[in-house]
């Protein structure tokens, strides 16, 4: 085990509030930063106090918290041309931030001093030493980011160290190279970091983006290289196609190479950490995400899931537990008796790959993929077929009929969609329920009257709501009667499941997951 | 520019059929099959025909079509251990799938083969010979997939190296070395080929997966330490973490690093062969995606977007256009009407950035945006749209109203759902028309109820037919109250095109894209 430490700089509040589809409000913000917080990052930059009027409201209200492993850093540019830094508006905002650490940038390509800026390289390197003096002045400890640093090395080395050496001289406490364009390759980030080393003293960050897909290898090879302060953004949003993600770089340079980052017991809680900050931004972890995607240890193929049951070495790089994250099997054609087995066992320990349960269970589960049922992604729906086969399912109600009408009418030539309506009579024991409700659509109509009916007998399915609702045209050829499967995420507030439907009518299909779904809440009953 | 050739592998519909939530029909695998060879990819591994059966069919249809440049693979596994060749079922179905290239996979690292095969390492490599060996006597050209070569190399390098040299004596066209469990980093990757290529004389792969965020930057290291033979998944899906993105690693090669793999006009065509596949996959192109995401080269910090308008570069690694991507500018007004003039100018060539059409259509593209409407995939819905603005659209015929009547009932506790009824008036001058029709759903039901009342003025109608009908959830938090999004291709025999709809009401959107449709079949009329 290598002991060195390496920091950990987390930019999601400020680089990756510039993804599209992005947008904190300063609550949000807060939550992020608690979740940074106890998850154990060393560093929090937290916005752009200037350009940004709502980043400023964020540094007043953080700076009241307390933090416990976590310092925050309020980011900022080098002064314009031609001020002097007391004169800087820019400056003068990310002073009034009041946090201890400042990070600034500066630029490290010739080309942008010239074109962008439309500085002389002189110019550019006294911006740059006298904001991070004055920023010194005034008690701040400054981190400089080198804007371009891959990109204007490979330009001009002689200029781009220039730079680098101006803000060392000048007081920074470290110096990050950006891949601020995400068009480096790793072996170039290894070679060039190398060289770096050889002539500053200062702790070397490294920042990259994922524009070439190398945004984790570039950062891994930045520290291998010698760098070790690293960037990056929570999941890995940011600027086009986003910054690495510290979910990705973190686990593999403290799982796979040994450096010592994260207290063990803190990394545990990556992938929780990461689906609250999703949650908080109102996206979900990417499914395919390294180590904390619904999918990173998700066992399709059936010699997979054989392998991994004789040893999970075998398809597994690393324990998932190590990440909080759990392995899965997946059911699904390409998967036989071995992928069902596993998840059979956690209903009944004694079933093996030849009992006469197992054999029938995989049996149904092929005829039911063939109709549209696919169980993938909806574990409860999967476990009430399981009990269900296995004989011990009792259905809580039955609904003994429904009717759902749609209707549009067109006044004056323009049309008005009415909302849906309908009707349901359920039977729960031997006593009956018939009411109606109307909705969104038919089947937001149906859902609402059938719970409404329902809580007439069990209260309880108030607490419980839907979450999400997916539908997904299987058989895309048959057009308007293709088959479509619908996927509902529901929660009690404790806890969360998805079951699922498929028919060539939605409606049909959304009432058997919704049905599922009920059945599943009140399954211990 | 080096001018060597890299062989691209792509390997979508067998190794991407191991994802989560990806399940092919065969009509998917055909329209998959068709996209890969028109972008111009080597290879087309299109499944396992002994584990999945479907895969038997598919070969099966699929070695009727005419590919222009790809060759289709099937693949399969070694022979079973004390298996001669010709009894074993594994490889007849190989060989029944009737394509002239097979991969075969065997395993090259000890662990596997004692525990998971619980075989000796001289069976192993008996049982690759023989396979090989079989397989070539039969005329097939063989690649073989070392399995987990870069673990066993890491376990035991003089055992995985016999494997690979085995299989190059057995006869074997290209060996590739897989990265089965993705957790290897592009310096181990890069050794490793180095090694093997002073042992081989036969073409090198590589085969990676995402498992340590890897996948791109491992592809684009072998490649430049000796492999000419690229597998990977069109747009990164596959067991777990995904394969290596061909949608990464081939511009990665040829744009960044000067390798010759596909004609540069072919190349443009990138973005849309992704959009395309997703869209017979049911996903979404991953938004941050390299090369081919949405935000791929959308520039949303004010500093970004003056830069790029000064100088593409100063925040670009490459011109989107090489990759047939956009450059977008997430806020700016200005930048929204300029990627809106070009396809304005389609219908009216005067129209200039500050022509009151110009912002009066940008406007309104931004509230149907809001609303759930996206006319990147529904060029149709987007052409009328621009007509209606421009005064220019006459429509052929009104709804007066419509009901749909959806109803199930149980009958001795089964339930049974009966046909969805529709019932419309449609107006066609001072004409109307009411009639009614039954159908899988309420959606098929309207579609057949429209199209009997409007064939009586309109018989061309019956020309026209649906081929495709997507339905996605857009905003996904109001559960069965969220916005659903409509997408419909339909074909009058001659032409193909696409109209959408959107709406918190299934039924209203799909009604919007079934008069969009019926409407543009009408439009030169």
């Amino acid at each position: 085990m290598i002991m060195k430490k390496t920091e950990i700089f987390d930019t999601t509040l400020r680089d990756g509030a510039q993804s599209e589809y992005i947008s904190f409000s300063i609550s949000d913000k807060l939550k992020i930063a608690d979740a940074l917080d106890k998850f154990g990052v060393d560093y929090i930059e937290a916005g752009n106090p200037y350009s940004n009027p709502k980043d400023a409201e964020f540094f007043e209200k953080a700076g009241k918290k307390h933090f416990k492993t976590a310092k925050l850093v309020a980011f900022g540019s080098t002064v314009r041309r031609n001020t002097a830094p007391e004169d800087d508006e820019g400056l003068k905002a990310l002073l009034d931030a009041g946090t201890q650490y400042v990070s600034v940038f500066g630029k490290a390509w010739n080309m942008h001093v010239e074109t962008i800026l439309g500085a002389t390289p002189e110019e550019n390197l006294n911006m740059i030493s006298s904001t991070i003096s004055f920023l010194r002045s005034k008690g701040r400890t400054v981190f400089f980011d080198a804007e371009h640093f891959f990109d204007g090395y490979k330009a001009d080395p002689a200029y781009a160290l220039e730079v680098i050496k101006t803000a060392e001289k000048a007081g920074a406490s470290a110096i990050i190279l950006c891949d601020t364009n995400g068009g480096c390759f790793p072996d170039e980030i290894s070679k060039i970091v190398k060289e770096v080393s050889k002539t500053l003293k200062t702790t070397i960050g490294i920042h990259c983006h994922d524009d070439v897909g190398c945004a984790a290898a570039n950062t891994v090879a930045a520290v291998k290289a010698g760098a070790r302060h690293v960037q990056g953004t929570f999941v890995g949003i940011g600027e086009r196609c986003g910054n690495a993600a510290l979910t990705t770089v973190i686990p593999d340079l403290q799982l796979k190479l040994g450096y010592n980052i994260i207290d063990p017991a803190r990394l545990k809680t990556l992938s929780k950490t990461a689906w609250f900050i999703c949650d908080v931004m109102n996206m979900t972890v990417p499914v395919f995400m390294p180590y904390v995607g619904y999918s990173a240890f998700a066992h399709k193929g059936g010699m997979h899931a054989d392998g991994v049951a004789k040893d999970p070495r075998s398809y597994e790089h690393i324990d998932p537990a190590l990440v909080g994250a759990k392995r899965t099997f997946v059911v699904s054609e390409v998967s036989g008796r071995s992928s069902v087995l596993p998840r059979l066992q956690l209903f009944d320990k004694s079933l093996t790959k030849s009992s006469s349960e197992t054999i029938a269970i995989t049996e149904k589960l092929k005829e039911l993929e063939y109709e549209g049922f696919e169980f993938e992604a909806a574990a409860a729906s999967f476990e009430l077929l399981v009990m269900k086969e296995l004989g011990r399912f009792k259905p809580h109600f039955e609904i003994d009929h429904f009717r759902i009408i749609s209707s549009m009418d067109s006044i004056d030539g323009k049309s008005h969609t009415e909302k849906a309506n309908a009707l349901v009579k359920v039977k729960v024991g031997d006593k009956y329920e018939i009411t109606a409700d109307e909705g969104e659509g038919p089947v937001n109509a149906i859902d609402k009257a059938l719970r409404k009916a329902l809580e007439v007998f069990y209260p309880e399915l108030k607490m419980m709501h839907l979450i999400d609702f997916k539908v997904r045209v299987v058989t895309s050829n048959d057009s308007t009667a293709a088959i479509t499967r619908v996927l509902i995420d529901s929660t009690d507030g404790a806890r969360s499941w998805t079951t699922m439907g498929a028919s060539r009518d939605i409606i049909n299909a959304s009432v058997i997951a919704l049905t599922d779904s009920l059945e599943y809440m009140l399954k211990d009953k």
